[in-house]
This record gives structure tokens, C-alpha cells and sequence, in this order.
């Protein structure tokens, strides 16, 4: 089981940072790199190449204004690529936000929310539960753990 | 190979017609149902919780307005889910967009574009591809195609 | 006269507070809990289904980006709901506001301003003036308070 | 059980008349009259002051644009006020829905969906259901004609 | 020559302090009154209908979020009624200058930017200049020092 | 009694139509004439140095998009200058109105609603009430109208 | 002299012919041809590192939505490259807008207006004017049509 | 080659000061200078008018909210202009873009991204190239240079 995530720059760390969080909890080997659309195209277009023969199975990419990495990787492969928009002052990240998600028909980026880096993972592993059960009942564990944190902050409520 | 298609409104159709095309296109069997958030929250439940042992791999939601039903699926399956959100008069479906999109920290629903029924059915086929390895090479004629119909286009021009 | 405060996160408890200031002033008993529509999905609904009996007569729900957690709940009870969006970084809450307020044709959400913990609260008691007429003679007195406070306010100035 | 619906102008009647649709089933008496914040500000201010005493319970008022009415009206009377934000060319009608549901701390205004004059009504009987104990069970079966009119959805799908 | 600046809150004083500062450097006396559309709407009201009475040739009221003064006021005079609408976190304030800017046919406001309090003075300035000749000649000067202080950030430039 | 009306396009002159009317109503004398900030950058820059001199008294400028007419003029007269923003297909005219409200401190437009052709006239005229009282008494007289308007329509509704 | 327009998809063309009809008008020789950033990648890498050498020297990119093509175009050539956003039902192009000019820092993309057909000719004009000063005449000539094209519609209005 | 920034305000000076950076390094000339289409506007005339014969060869405008610096330089004079929204509170420089982007058919101004500054040098350089081919030539080194940078980034990604 392998992941790629893919930075725009390296400020996007924070962001990698949490969805590597969750890759590490289950057990998902990643692969991290800055590759940037529009300052190393032929990287980019390369990595998207060869990145199912390297065994990466599934892409994370994150990109903030003008984010045009996700759609430049998934259209040079036919592993899943999910986009991560980052941040911006432009409404909070709308120029991201739209850069990604409204791609034309026929290369999809999926996207989750704005700087949402645990949510990429957490697509990542679903979608690696389709071919790696145990997987999903890792998810399935994780989803309890999520309720364990709501109960948590209602004990803390009661204090 | 199967995968799900609800709708909040049977006036979501057309979107699903376009998801179904591609998925009878790439041979994935397909289970299409109206099914809403709000006025049938009990069948959205048992729905996702049942969708796995049905042989449902994948799910997509297509919602607009205040778009519950891919979160409300997500949260009750470890199914991957695909949300489509439906253009409104509201920016054009910007209320769609976010209220998708937007998914706080746990559970992701992997959004596409606004009435984007074929590029979500095209990313539940890259999901699939994951477990089953034609899918992929399907998938790679299909861009072949993608770009046929580019140079279908030049020929135009040229006339 | 019970009304009950839930909220998607803890992180959302200085918005609770207003409402809950709101309520004490006015006598009204208050029942405070985390729950969310994705993490907790089961309790969300159980919630909903046992409110009534619980005595609650009015619930508010405060929820960020794609907040459905009002929405979720008012789909499973015929007690009003009131929705507080609460403010994020895209477009300083529009997200959370779009994903309550834009619910479909047959469930509403009564909806407040951003962040609008008191007016959650104020709105609520309003509604069970309906029932409680002493209510009502406590909001008229409120609203001498409120006309005070701007008499307060342009004291000031004179100073 | 009396509402009123008051509308910024007579080109709110499409609207209006969704509501009157609701209050009918429901069996809740209506008062409808075209009021104007600005044109007639003084019939504005007469009618929230008067409105308790001539017996109406819930005032729902539709404007658009600067849709001031619902908050002038909420300004001059303790009884729930909704507000319906009419559509408009701006955004599609944000115009109208910010100018109503970003009321200021101390007077709030029960806000729902762009156009949504079915839920406007639909609010106002779950606040005229704690009073009134039968409108909660009208409430209970429409919400069963709602599960219902999905189930013909899925009728029409299968043929 | 007797400008007012009405403010919805307290909080709004630095925009009016802006607004002063024009009117004490071009002569104009001012009242200066704190007045909540939706907290005094009678006083709101009575000092529209008394404006023009008291002296008052042209009113500036600043609001915020669901910014109603500027249109309340204007319904109840024939003076001209400028609108400043201040800055929220609601996309910077679009919440503000919505609710101003976008009055129905019938009753304008002329609305200036957001948080734009110099801007609101000089044009009551141009106003007033229609009557009173000597503020049109003071404008002119006005004009010339800005133009100055364009030169001295050259001059800082250049060094 | 003069006012000037100018277009940057001859497709604003339903805009201008609407504000021609009231001019016509209230009696006020109207310059009419196509200028464009852009392509006729210099009639613009004479047009506003000649406006006084020629009698104008209030300048109103209609223009959509980068819509920079109104601020061009204001900048070369110190007479009052109001704005229409036209209506464009960005957001409903957000760019116009945007683009004239948000002028920087120093030059102010006087902004009113997208396409509000009445309004802007309906401000000119309170504005020229300020040197010619029978303008105010008139004034008082179309508000009379329009609440009469009010009273129809709800005769309309009688029926 | 020659330019190169690039549509995203033939569906373009419109916008593509109101820049053809500007280069005719000024004598530049055209390349026309459809190219996806994302279904025919390689070509679009391909074109870019190509058409210095093909003797074009400035492209202009139509696309819409997550209008990618002008970054990546940009990013694989030296010559200036102009974009035009394609209008799109979010509100009204800000997707493809916001995709094209939010370009990250080093590899800028000339953005003009939505459908700006022919101002995106009209800038590639002004840049070859550098080179071939007789296109800056021609340009010239050009402006002084667009005053006599306000002359015409100013003769319009008197008749 | 000459390349002219302007500036709406001395408080632009940091975006300026990116583009001169890059300016510097290509070894293009540069005149800096403050000119305000509204508090100077006959410098803006003037300086438009006569930019050419003083060797300006293109022409850099930044300004923010109601941005129509460019614009206005742009309608006086056939030489390139490109120009630099300015951020502000108004969803982040919404009003800036538009502002600027927005330009009607005729005149255009080639926009970057908000506070773009090193992207709108680096688009003027590659204008400038057309008629100075050396600077193609370190345009296409900078290239290699940003490339480094991403390497760079990996590198610290590796430590």
C-alpha cells in the first residue's frame, strides 16, 4: 500500500503534514515530494508517468491559488488523485478551491475541503480498503475513535 | 463491480444519466435510487450501512442546496463516497459546492464538479481500478478516446 | 420550558455560551451536548427521535463548514430546529451559512447570523412565548434593556 | 392559530402563495398584505406593533434586495418572525439573504432557504406546534407524505 | 450648514471619527447620535421625521451585518441619507454594503465604501456645496492637498 | 435645475430611460450623452472640468464591468457624481458595483443599487433639494405615490 | 507577426473568432487549434515548447472552468501568454477567472476579462507593438475609431 | 528597455518592490512613481500620454479597491499595461481584481494575481523580449532557477 503526497511548495508542509498523520496510522507508505505545475512541468509530468510503476496507488496533491497540480497529475495518469486546496486570502481559498474541484469532463481531481490534509488521507485509505480489506476495518476503528472524541469533549462539558 | 448512484430529487436525473453512461461504458453495474437526507433520513441510513454487504464499492451522492446526503452516507459507511453537487441559482451552485466539499476533519465525501455526473463515475472507475486491474486499461483507452475527440475538434476547425 | 444547545465540536463552545447567557436570563432550562452528524451520526438521531420526550421543546444546533448537523437533526423531529452557522475562513462563514440555511423543500431550519449565539437563544424564546406568556413579557423587557444600552452608548459620546 | 405573511412587494406572490399552500393543510389562518419597509414604513411599524393583538402567533415576512422588512417588522414585536430572502439577480439572491439573516445581537429574524416559501410555512407550524399539539402531529404526517413522495420517485425510476 | 452621523453601535465611532474629522476641516456643525434601527426603532424613527426640523441637511448612518439604518432613516425623510456600511468578517463586509447599497426603487442611499468614512463626509460636503457656494471652493482646495500629498510620497520616494 | 445623465455604452440607455423618467417627473432639466472612460477618456476628463459651468448641478454616471466612468469624473469635479452599476453576468453585476462603491478615500461616488436608474434619480433630486425646497415638497409627494402604489396592490390581493 | 489562439475545447470558438476578427483587422497571421491541458497533455507540452521555434510569438489561452491551459502553456514556454476565462454558470466565470489569473509567483499568465475576446487580441497587438512599431500606429487608428464608435451612438441618441 | 511602475499610493510600495527585484535582475530600467487616477489625475493623463516618448516601453499599474489606476493609464497610451490588483478586506481583493480585470472591449489591461508583483515584472519581461531577444534568453535561465528552488525544497524535505 502506497501513497504519494505532492506539495506545490513547501509551505503546503502543514497540510502534507497532517494527512501523513494519518497515513502512518494505517500503515500506508507514502512517498512525499514538491513537484510544482508551472515551475517543474516536466517532473510533474514525469512523476505522473511513472507513478503507478513505481506502485503508488493513490495521489494526494495540494495547491493553493491558481491550483493547477491535481489536474496536470491526473491527466497523465489513471491512478485516483486527490486534491487538497489550500488556503489563500482570496475568500479563504476560493481561487484554490475552484482551481481543483471544477475540472472539465474527463479528468476528475476529487477534492476535499480547504486545507483539509486528514480528509485527503482518510479518501485515500477508502479508497485502498477496495483492495486492501484490513484497511477497511481500520477505518471502521478509526470511525469509533471518532465518537471516543465526541464523548471525550462531553466529559469535558460535564466538568 | 458495482456502484451506486442516489439522488436527493428525482430532478437530479440528468446528472445521474450522465454517471450511468460512463458506468455502463466501463461494464460497472449500477444500483440507482432517489434518496433523501431530509425526508427519508431513516432509508439514508440503512442505506449506507447496508450498501457494503450489498456489494456496493462505491458510492455517489448527487444533492443541491444544503447538500447533506453524501455527508449523512459517508458517515454511516467506510465506502469511499462521491459527492456531486447540483447547480442551483445560488452562485451557480456554490451552496451546493460548500456544503460537499466542506466536510469537517474525519469523514471526506471526494467532490467533483458542479453537475459533473460523468467525471464522478470516471473517478469511481479510478477508484475501482485499484481492485480490478482492467478497469485501468479501460480507462486508458477511454483518455485515448478523450483525445480523439480533441482532434475531432481540429478537424472541425480546419473545415 | 427546556431547550437544548448541541454542537458539532467543542471548539464551537463561546458560541453555545451566548446562547446559554441568553437562556439563563430568561429562566429558560438548557440541555448542552457535542454531537455531530459525522462523527456521531447514530447519536445525532437518536437525539432527534427521543428530544420530545425528553421534554425539549426547541433545539439549536451550531455547526462550521459543511454544517449539517441542524439539518440532520430537524429530519428526525417536529421540534423547531434553529441553525447557527459558525464563522470559518472561506468568505468568513459562508460554508456553514449556505449549508443551513439552503435546506430543501420540506425540512426548514430556522437560521441566525453567524456566530449569532444570542439570537439563537432570543429567537428560541420567542417561540415559546408562543406557549409561555411570560416569556413574551420578559422579551418586551428585554428590549427596554436593549434600548438602554443604546442610551448607555450615546452617554458615552456626550462624555 | 393565525400567521401572517407580509411581502416587500406584490412581485412576492409566487412565494406567498407556497407558503398559503402549507398554512392551508396545516388549517392555520392567514392574514396576507403587501408591506413595505421603505414605501410604507409607517404601516410597517403599526402592523408588528399591533400584530399580537389582532391574534397573529407568526409573521413571516418576504422581501429581497436590502430585504429590510423582516428585521423592521422583528424590531416592533415580540412574536417569531421568519424571513424569506426573494431571489434576485445578485448571486441569486444573496442580496436579500444577508440583509435578513445577519441581524444584529438582540433582534432575530428565523431565516430560511432563498425563495423557500414552503418551509417559511413549514417553521411557522413547528413554533405553532407547541402551543397547538395537534399541528405536531399534522407535522408527523407530512413528514410521512415527504418519505412517501420520494417513494414515487423511485416508482417512476423503475419503469 | 448641519450634517448628523448616526451610528448603529458604539463600535462604529472610529468610522465616524473619520467622518468628523472632514466635517470639523470643511466647517459643517454635526450632531452625532447613536441610533439602532432594530434596538430604538422608535427613535430611529422619530429622528428622521424630525431631521430636516432640527436643521439637519444631510444624515450619515453607519451599520454593519444586516445594515438597515440607512434605509430605515431614508424612508422617513426627504434629506439626502448617505450609508457607510462597516466591515464584518462576512466576505470583508459584502454582508454591510448589500444591505445598504442594493435599496428598492423608491427610497435610495447613497452608499460610499466600506468602513469608508472620509468618503461619506466629502460627498455630504458636495451636497451642501449645491447650497452653499464656499464648500465647493473649499472642495477645490481639498482637491489641490491631495494632490499634494501625492507629491510628498514622491518626495519620500526619491529618497 | 440640470442634471447630467451619462452612459459608458449606448446598452445602458434602458438605465438611463428609468432615471430620465423621474427627472422628467420632478421637472429637472436632463443632459443625456454617451461617454466612455476608456474610449473617450478626454471628452470624459472635459465633459467633468465643463459640468459646472454649463449649469449641471448633479452628475449621474451608469457604467458596468471595470466600470471606472463614475470615479473618472468625480476626480475632475466637485460636484456631486452618483453611480449605477449596470448589470453584468459576473455575479449579477458585482464587478460594476464593486468596481464604483469602492472608491478610495479622497473621490467618493455616490453608489446605488445595480440597474437602479430610479434611484440614483430619486438621489439627485433630494440632493437638488437642498438649494430647491419645492424639489423636497415634490419629493414628499412621490413618497405619498409610492405608498399609494403599496395600497393598490393590496387591492390587487383583495381580488 | 504571429499569434497563436488555443481554445480548451471547440466550444470556444466564439470567443476565439472576436479575437481572429481583431487580428485580421491588424494583420497578424493566426494559429488556431484546439488543445486540453487535460485530455491531450502532451500536445499542449508539445505546442509550448514549440512555438517560439514555429515562429509565434504570443499565445492567447481560452478555457473555462479549472481553466488550467494558460499555466500550463506558460510554464513550458518564454513567450507571453494571454488568458481569457470562459464565462461559466459559477457565478458567472469566477471559476475559470480565478483558475487563470491567481498564477503562482514565476510564471505569470495576462489575464483580461471574461469572454475577452477581443481585448486578449488587442493586448497581444500592444506587446507585438513593441517589436513592430507600425502595429502601434494601427493601434493608434484604432482608438480613434472606438471615439468615433461613441460619436455614432451619441448621433443615435439625439435622433 | 524601460519599464514604468506606478503605484496607487505609497502604501503599494511592498508589491512594488517585488516587480523591481526582478526588474533589477533582467537589468531592465525602471521609473517609479506614485499617480492616482483620482487625487492626480491630470499627472495620470500626462504620464500616459508621454510615456512612450520618454522610452517607456511598458507599464506597470498597482492599485487596490476600486483599482482604476490601470485602466485610466491604459485608455491614454497604445504601450502594454499590466496591472496588480492590491489586496483588501473585500474577500481579499475581490474589488481590486474585478476592478482591474474587468476591462471593457477596447482597452485592456493584462492582469496578474493579487499583489502579484514579481509575476507582473516577469510578464512585462517576456513582452519586452519580443523586441530584446536576450532576455528570452534569461527568462528561460530564471526558469532553470525556479526549478532549483523546487529542488531545493526537496532537499530540506529529505533533512
Amino acid at each position: 500500500m502506497k501513497a504519494a503526497i505532492i506539495m506545490g511548495s513547501i509551505s503546503d508542509r502543514p497540510i502534507a503534514d497532517k494527512a501523513l498523520g494519518i497515513f502512518e496510522k494505517f500503515g500506508v507508505e507514502t512517498h512525499l515530494e514538491v513537484i510544482s505545475a508551472h515551475r517543474t512541468p516536466e517532473r510533474a509530468f514525469e512523476f505522473a508517468k511513472n507513478a503507478e510503476s513505481e506502485g503508488i496507488e493513490v495521489i494526494i496533491a495540494i495547491a493553493g491559488k491558481a491550483a493547477h497540480l491535481g489536474g496536470v497529475i491526473a491527466a497523465n495518469t489513471t491512478i485516483p488523485v486527490i486534491g487538497i486546496p489550500a488556503k489563500t486570502s482570496v475568500m479563504g481559498g476560493m481561487d484554490s478551491l475552484l482551481s481543483i474541484v471544477q475540472m472539465p469532463k474527463g479528468i476528475p481531481v476529487a477534492t476535499v475541503a480547504i486545507d483539509g490534509g486528514e480528509n485527503a488521507a482518510l479518501l485515500a485509505v477508502s479508497m485502498l480498503g477496495l483492495k486492501y480489506p484490513n484497511l477497511k476495518e481500520k477505518l471502521a476503528q478509526y470511525r469509533v475513535e471518532l465518537a471516543k472524541q465526541v464523548d471525550e469533549m462531553n466529559k469535558e462539558l460535564d466538568n
